[in-house]
């Protein structure tokens, strides 16, 4: 037999190609039993749409996907994401796309998302957030059948699709180049999630750039969570040397803030705090926060754009976005005298 | 991998295709020990039977919506919405459901979204969330034909919809009697934005309670964004009579307390600060903010039940979640001696 056309499964069901036609493309006209037995027959017959044949219906669901793979208690603090879902928001709303979101647990229920919205054709294409090294979701959308998808994060982590990053190493260096300049000699780091691939960029320049300049450094790993931010940043206190403290969040900085002030060491006086991600809480504070900042929002955008670009069909690429710009505020001066 | 087809499932079971229909769509015609294999294998290759047909077989979309009207660069900071989105999410799931995500400018956009969304059937059911007095959407909801929705508000808003709500009025009651049991007798209210219903609520609640107590009230309007909580918060200091203020959310209270320290006003030996909605930074903060707290994640949960109960056809009611408690922290104290 040839190529399966509608008449076939027409001739096959005993109804009319228009009713095939409204089954094999989800319009109303038919029964919900003559739809089953449609796609049975269909299914039987081993019947495919040509690709062409399929933007030609309109198969299209004006929607696209994003899952976070975050507890769901993680999020309320977290500005970083809610900027940026406002920020592909306002790129969907011009094209009267709508965004489809998952919080999943972890990342396998996240893998299991994207196979789902796959085979149901819930999404047009995906926004894959928080690439981690040797990541088993990029698997999902290589091949010629897969989503189209746009992977936030680095072009080294990404595995040839197309990606829109943040320079994370050169911001980094930026803001331990600024502490040397002040005089500080010995700083510590308190990082997001370790598996993140961008906790793993910014960890190797804080390092590369501080050896580089002969200081000492000090790392704890936390997950972004605020009381994880502050556990870190009692235990830098308590070693007694460190004099500047970077972040990976802003969240987990004015938990650093508060962790400081508790404990009776005056910011910036004994030590500077440096926020990543500057959310309007960073201003709010007092001592006001310096921070990496970047405009969220507008990657969020971005990252929407070239989805859109993806999805008509452009090729893969890697697009930088803005890097993160040191905006120095109150919350770091040279280092107190030594003692 | 490709959409997983009825024909991969057939030669992983090395069955037929039309076995693997009669399995999949309950039908006789193939043995209990194949029909087990079939969904076994289905499973595990995440198949799904498209939207398109699913939603012809009972026009679901297994989506509902949810819009926020608010600027994007204010969802950056605001702990409810994602705690909320987070709730809904954690039955969304266990349902299969998606969420569909529209931040709109305004409450015009915002209904033109409910009106597209109705007009194309993308979702089965709407969380209707800040209501406001004499609310225009709710009119988008009445009717035989209109989208089954919950209101997240007091039943006096929610124009004879299902609602779920908060007393907030008793919340906030408890929080003046708290204050007045500390001995202060003169209190601001830094409010949320006055359009929404839950402001006027919470301030008119403020008033009676601490107009009862013959104490002395001064109240300043803001929008949720920690630059207006700080504002408000210098201009409250700046009467020199104000021993306690009341925040209508946790970011607010956050930026008075950076305010307050700014001023070089001691937080809580000259001014006690009570937040609105506990976020974990508020336990971060130094000293740890008072607050109402709520747990905001399971009243999304909360709102998503009641809308599954909707759109299987339950009449609409109003159902109280838990009240805001008041759980004191470091932030509050008795008022300075009269000077």
């Amino acid at each position: 037999m040839g190529r399966i056309t509608i008449a076939d499964i027409a001739r096959r069901a005993g109804v009319s190609t228009a009713a095939v036609s409204y089954a094999l493309n989800g319009r109303p006209g038919v029964s919900a039993a003559t739809r089953e037995q449609v796609l049975a027959i269909a299914a039987e017959l081993g019947w495919e749409p040509s690709s062409a044949a399929r933007s030609l219906s309109g198969s299209h669901t004006e929607t696209i996907g994003l899952v976070l793979a975050r507890a769901p208690e993680t999020l309320g603090f977290e500005s970083f994401y809610m900027q940026f879902v406002a920020g592909i928001e306002s790129v969907l709303s011009e094209r009267d796309y709508g965004l489809l979101l998952q919080v999943a647990p972890d990342i396998d229920a996240e893998m299991r998302t994207y196979r789902k919205w796959r085979a149901a054709r819930r999404v047009d294409g995906i926004v894959m957030v928080d690439p981690r090294v040797s990541d088993p979701r990029l698997d999902l959308f290589l091949g010629a059948d897969a989503l189209p998808a746009v992977v936030v994060g680095d072009p080294s982590l990404s595995g040839g699709l197309t990606s829109v990053y943040t320079d994370d190493a050169a911001a980094m260096r930026s803001c331990v180049e600024y502490l040397a300049g002040l005089g500080h000699t010995a700083i510590g780091h308190v990082t997001g999630t370790p598996e993140f691939g961008h906790t793993h960029l910014r960890g190797e320049a804080f390092a590369s750039e501080a050896a580089a300049r002969s200081m000492t450094t000090a790392v704890r790993h936390a997950d972004f969570t605020p009381d994880a931010g502050a556990a870190a940043t009692r235990d830098l206190l308590a070693r007694g040397d460190v004099t500047a403290i970077v972040y990976d969040s802003d969240a987990m900085a004015l938990a650093g803030l508060g962790a400081a002030h508790e404990a009776g060491v005056r910011v910036p006086a004994d030590v500077s705090l440096v926020a990543w991600d500057d959310s309007p809480l960073c201003r709010a504070a007092y001592p006001q926060l310096t921070a990496l900042s970047h405009d969220v929002a507008s990657y969020g955008a971005h990252v929407a754009r070239r989805l859109f670009e993806r999805m008509a069909g452009e090729p893969p690429a890697s697009y930088r976005d803005s890097t993160p710009e040191l905006v120095v505020r109150g919350s770091t001066v040279p280092p107190p005298p030594a003692r």
